[in-house]
Parts: structure tokens; sequence; C-alpha cells
């Protein structure tokens, strides 16, 4: 029976987990394939240590650079995290013309660009499902299923960490700091959560989806930005009045060239975008729940469609890395590698600037409860052109102290929103900074 | 640039959707693929036919023959439907070596296991992800995605008349004749709605997906299929009150071997059925409304994932084709196919008798308003060690007029079910034959 040779590097709870299915599954890859999968180095930090997976100490080694010299290694799967190192593996491994499996996004965020250009150089492949949403096949339905369509809207709950912890805010009323502190004891939050709850992860992941929907060349500080820190137990009260739910979203849309805002070279123009946002209750993404993740797609001939799975962990990022293993194997026995091409060398849109950003805006003002504040207000949102949809004031309060008034807007422009907001907080009657979160009111 | 020459037999609704989608991302194709994908003949059954797109006079023919003969046609598209004419042009294509890509879910269901024997032979690929849920690219994820993993269960609205109809009775409370009507009248449901709302359309296409996700060897026949016909709107308010949606479901669901009624040949049996079913309103399924599609997949590494999208119509159903074909290109170009394996040549479980179905089920019974009688129910179903989860009666009515008694059960055996039914619809208190609806609570 033929054989494939691979090279593991990093052997955390991902390495793992793709050891065990490997294993696990010998018989049915076999059966599929015609051809068997060996591992034949697994790179690994600390070579003593106990594992959930026994290693044979034959394979293991400390070096890198084993996994590139063996020539019996055909693909490597970097599993070891971080930019550096991990790209000064990837080039060694392509620069070699040995294919790569990789589940790091933040590698392909950063350094996309190179890794792509090396690997059209080389003729080899770099394979990365479980690099956005762990098990869930978004980046294959990307390259292969969507070939034949245009997609003009991508939005996920990409972040299974701050899912959870607004899960927890939105069903038990909790403030976001036990919602943290509870999915750091149970393992959903790192002890350093900031990656996640600032978007950031989600920004990287979107980086990485953006390239293969739209063909955007994007890295992480281009998107619009916004985590959910300063989420508030009353900001999920006031969303379900308002038939909200409240979501961390990764946005990416598309603004056909020719409509207002978008010029230059021609080319289509591309919101892209991380931040709380508050969607329609009775949607499939509102319904998504825990640390499970989603992406829903808008494109032309498919219409609306959605993927949704565990977006973390040993089995399903382990089960996504397989995948990509089992069908780089697939390319090297038919002796077609670059069998789907790799994204795009050039961008085919350019980010669309953030003032023009477009949705609809939920506004939460802290006034002075006295006469005239909220024909104030109004007037400050007409003098930007923004249209109100719906307004809510709570009743009187202890004298003094702030009354949230709330608003919700129709779809508005970015600039026009942040301009009303800067003149309205600079107002007496207002007590402190108004808080601003988008509506998403199309998934 | 490179050619790939295609022919199209059949050039109705989706046929269009597939010239459509060819022509309007002709230029993204072809730099996705390096090569041009040229239609040389499409075959229609009336030449003068007023159509939405237009066809060159040279492309048309009225002979099937012509597609097979034309050695430039390297991919047979089947979209003439039936059966016994596609399996001809089906064969005559695998027979001269030519590949095939087909949205004919009947014929993969009665003829699947030829079909997929040819084209092992010729060595050529069968391609068909516009087979099941339109757009949807559930094979695609059966066939690659997750070729490293173990699928335990497989539930699945998969008929897109039947799901609207169903979600006019549950939003609006009318009665099935109405919402039949009005399907009818906005064109998601045929004149003849037979074969969608008798669940016939779902028994083929879990057919079809049974033999990927679990390398069953099913014809329609073996399912256990119950249709809409039978749903009353009262059913639906029960429903609501124990939390429940009401939903039309395929369902596959491995039993290990092992478990109690699994023996014989040491295969894992399958559960195989499409009924309406009763679901957690809260859950991703209940959220599947009008005609869209959706499938929730269970499995050992990924654990819970869903796909969901448009299940018919021109574009929907024709991305899926077109994916097929540039997928189907791309094997040519590349000179590998077979690329991705067929179905498993030989059945690898057997079907669980439908006497052995376990799950929880809602009886709604209609008995005489006297002592006594709830007493006599429960007991029957004692006798069968069906235990109860849940019951409720109305309150009395008018004298001799019969009341709704309804009992939800705990998980139990169909045939135990079946028997205690029989049991009590023969007891003089019970006025008209009790309805049965399943429930899946895990999904």
């Amino acid at each position: 029976m033929r054989e494939v040779g691979i090279g593991i590097a990093g052997f955390g709870t991902v390495g793992g987990g793709v050891l065990s299915i490997l294993r696990r599954h010998a018989d049915d890859i076999e059966a599929r394939l015609g051809a068997r999968i060996a591992v034949r180095r697994v790179a690994v930090r600390d070579p003593v240590k106990e594992r959930a997976v026994d290693l044979a100490p034959s394979l293991v080694t400390t070096r890198l650079e084993d996994l590139l010299d063996d020539p019996g290694v055909a693909v490597v799967v970097e599993l070891i995290g971080g930019v550096d190192a991990a790209l000064e593996l990837v080039r060694g491994a392509l620069g070699r013309g040995k294919h790569v499996v990789t589940a790091n996004k933040a590698l392909l965020a950063a350094r996309g660009e190179e890794i792509f250009r090396l690997a059209r150089e080389k003729g080899v492949d770099v394979y990365y499902e479980g690099a956005v949403c762990g098990g869930v096949p978004i980046i294959r339905t990307l390259r292969e299923a969507l070939a034949s369509d245009r997609i003009n809207a991508l939005r996920g709950i990409v972040n299974g960490t701050t899912n959870f912890i607004l899960t927890a805010m939105a069903e038990r009323g909790e403030p976001l700091s036990a919602a943290l502190a509870e999915a750091q004891r149970l393992g959903y939050a790192e002890a350093d959560p900031t990656l996640d709850v600032s978007g950031g992860d989600a920004a990287q992941k979107l980086c990485v989806l953006a390239q293969l929907a739209f063909g955007a060349r994007l890295a992480p500080a281009d998107v619009l930005t916004e985590g959910i820190m300063a989420l508030e137990p009353e900001d999920f009260r006031w969303g379900r009045e308002f038939g909200y739910a409240l979501k961390l979203l990764a946005v990416a849309r598309r603004c056909p060239n020719g409509d207002g805002a978008a010029r230059g070279n021609g080319q289509d123009q591309l919101e892209a975008r991380v931040h709380p946002a508050f969607i329609p209750q009775g949607s499939l993404l509102a319904g998504v729940r825990g640390a499970m993740n989603a992406v829903v797609l808008e494109s032309e001939a498919l219409g609306p469609s959605m993927l949704y799975g565990q977006g973390a962990g040993a089995l399903p990022t382990g089960s996504a890395v397989v995948s990509d293993i089992i069908d780089l194997t697939r390319n090297i026995l038919a002796g077609s590698p670059g069998r789907v091409p790799l994204p795009p060398e050039k961008p085919l849109v350019t980010l669309r600037p953030h003032d023009e950003v477009r949705c609809g805006y939920y506004l939460r003002f802290s006034v002075r409860d006295e006469p005239g504040v909220l024909a104030r207000t109004a007037s400050r949102l007409a003098d930007r052109r923004i249209s109100i949809a719906a307004v809510q004031q709570r009743e009187q309060n202890d004298q003094g102290k702030p009354v949230p008034l709330v608003i919700v807007t129709h779809e508005a422009r970015e600039a026009d929103v942040r301009a009303a907001i800067s003149d309205i907080d600079r107002q007496p009657s207002t007590l402190a900074p108004t808080r601003l979160i988008r509506i998403e009111a199309s998934v």
C-alpha cells in the first residue's frame, strides 16, 4: 500500500486531537484513500511531558529542522501557533517543496500573502481548514463549493469564548465580569482573555475568510474592531425590548463599485468589521448558543446559507486538520497539487473606509431628567440626517440621577452617527458618554 | 487556454440556472480554473420553446445520443429527471468514459448502486451535489470534509415544500389544506404534491445521504415514511404547550452493534425514517422557516454541526451543479478522476427494523369524558413498559363529545407504542384513532 509521510510540529491540544483521530480512523482513512498516512516525526517543545496521547520515542524530536530535513515527510502540519517560529517553519517546508497544513489564523492573517506567494512559486499546497471556526468546513466551502458563486456578505459568530460569555449574559442577566470568570473556570476563556474579548481573534479570522470570500487583502488592523468589554446587562434588556439578541459578529460586506462612497480603482469596496451587534431575535445566528460558531453567507446564486459547528477543541479542530491532510494526500497520490487554487494574488476589492459603514444604530444616552432633552437629542440626530426608527425613555428617576434614553436609528452612515454622538455628549444634559451598538438587521 | 466540454441534458428550471451561472461567472471560473468550460450541446425536449436563457441554435438538439456521441463532451450533466430515460443516459455516458453530474435524487435512490459500480469500472466520476438540498453543500461535506470523522446521526429538513406548509401552519394556525393551497399558488408545491407531502421525496434524499454518511444501502421503501397530511392545527398548539416545534424530519441514526436489538452480521444498525417530529422550540432546526433546508450532523470528532440553505430553485440548485462541473473539470485538468472515492461498494451498516426504533412519543387520544379513562389509558401504556413524561387533558366538554387527552412519553420502543395504541383504540371509551407524533429531543 502506498504511504504518504507527514510531520507534526507542535503537540498541544490540537496536535493530540490530530494524532488520535488519525489512529482511531486509520482503517477508514486507508479504505477511502487506498493509501496509508504515516506520521514520521512529531516535534514537541518538552520531550518528557506526560501526554494524553502516546508517542513512540522514535517519533519525537525537539528540532523543527528534523521535520524539514526528512525526505519522507511530504506534508508538514504546523500546530505550534504564534507568528515568528511558525512562519520560519512554513517557509522552510514550502522552500523544500513540502505541502503545509496549518491551523494558525494569526500566521495567515499576518503573513498569508507571503506564504501563498511562496506556495505558488513552489507549486505546493497550503491548507488551513482548522484556522477558522475549528471543525466548521467554512474554508473548504469558500474554496470549492462556492467557486461558481459571488458572495455579497459574510456574517459570523467566529469566536466561541465571547459567544459563551454573551450567551450567559443574555440568558442569566449576568454582568460581564461574572460571565467571563465562569468562562475561565470552564476552560472556554484563557487566563488572559484579551485577544478574544477585544475582538482581535475574530478580526484575524475575518481577514482569512475575507481573502477567500472576496479576494480581499486585509490585515487585522484594517478591520473596524470593537470588543465586548463595555457591554452591560441593561443593553441586553433594552435589545430584547426592541426584538434583538446581542452577539459579537464578524462582518464583511461587498459595496458594489459605483455606489456612493466607492470610487477610485473601479473595484468593489468591502466593509470589514468586528463588533457587538444587535440581530433579530428569531434569526438563526441568534440561536447560536454557548461556545458554538456559525457563519452566514449571502451569495448571488445560492442566496442565504449557514454553516454551524464547534469552533474550537482538540477533536473539532483536529478533525479539520485531518480533513486537510487527507485532501492533500489525495492530491499527492493523484499527482495534482495546486488542484484548488490558492487565494488570488492581487486583491479584488478595496477596504471601504470605516466612516462609510452603513447600518442601524442603537444609541443609549444617559441624560438629565429635564424638559427638552429628547427634543434636543433628536435635533442633533436630525442635523446629521439620521432617521429615528424607535425611541424609549424610562420613567422618571431619583432627582439628579441620569435616566437612560434609547434611540434606534434607521440605516445611517457611521461618520454621521459618530459626529452626532460627539455633539450630544457635549451637551450639559448628557451625564455619561453615549453607548453605541450597531444593528445588523439582515442576518 | 485549455477547454473542457460539457453537454447538458434537460433544460428546465435547473438547466437554465446552470447555463446562466456558467455565463455570468465565466471570467471568474476561467481565472480560478485556468481553463474554459465550454457548453457543446444542450439536449431539450422542445426545440422551439421560448426560454428565459438564450440558446444558440447550433447548441440545441433533441437527441440525447448527440451528447453521448460528441467526443468533445467530457462531462454529461443529467437534468432530465425521472428514472428510466435518465438511467439510460447516465449508463451511456459512463459506458463511453464520460463523467456525469446529476441533480436527480430519484435516480440515485433507485439505481445508485448500478451507477456507482459502472463509474468504478470505467474509472470516471459521478458528482451529485444538486440532488439533495439544492445549494447546501451537504454532499461535498459528507464526501470530503468528514472523511476523517464518524457520523452517528443525521437529522434534516430536506423538503422545502413541506417545511413551507408546516411553517404556515405553525405561525398562522392555518389548516393543512389552506397552507398547501398557498404553497401551490406561490410555486412551492406542485399541482400534484403527493411526492412531497407523503414524505417520499425526503425518503429518496435520505437514501442518498445515508449512503455517504453511513455507507448504508437503502431504497426509499426501506425508510419508515410518514407524510404530513394527517397533521392538524391542534397538534401544533399542543406541541407549543410542551415546548416543541413540528417539522418533517429525515432521520438516520447509528445504533452500534451490540446494543439490544442489533445482532446478526456484526455491523452497526441504522434507523432510517422520515416523519413529522416534535423538536425543541429553541433548537436551530426549529428556526428553519419557509422553504429553507437544513441538515444537522452528529459526529464523533466534530460534535454537532449544521448546514443550512435554499433547498431548491434555479440558482441554488444550479450553483450546486456548476460547483460539481468545476470540481470535475479540476479533476480532468489534473488527470485525477476518482480523486474522491464513490460511496463504498458494500454496505457498512444494516437497516434497523422499524419496530426497534426508539424515541419519545406524543400521543393524542380522543376519549369519552368519563371517570377512569386516564387510569385505563395509563395502565395500557404501563403494560408495555412505556413511561409517561407529561400529561394534559382539556377541561370538560359538551356531553358525549370526545375530549383530547395528550400524553408525552419518555423514550420508548416503536413496536411497544404501536401495541399499546392498538389496545387503547379498542377500548369503548376511545372515540377516534389515536394520533402519534414522534419526538426528536436531541436536535
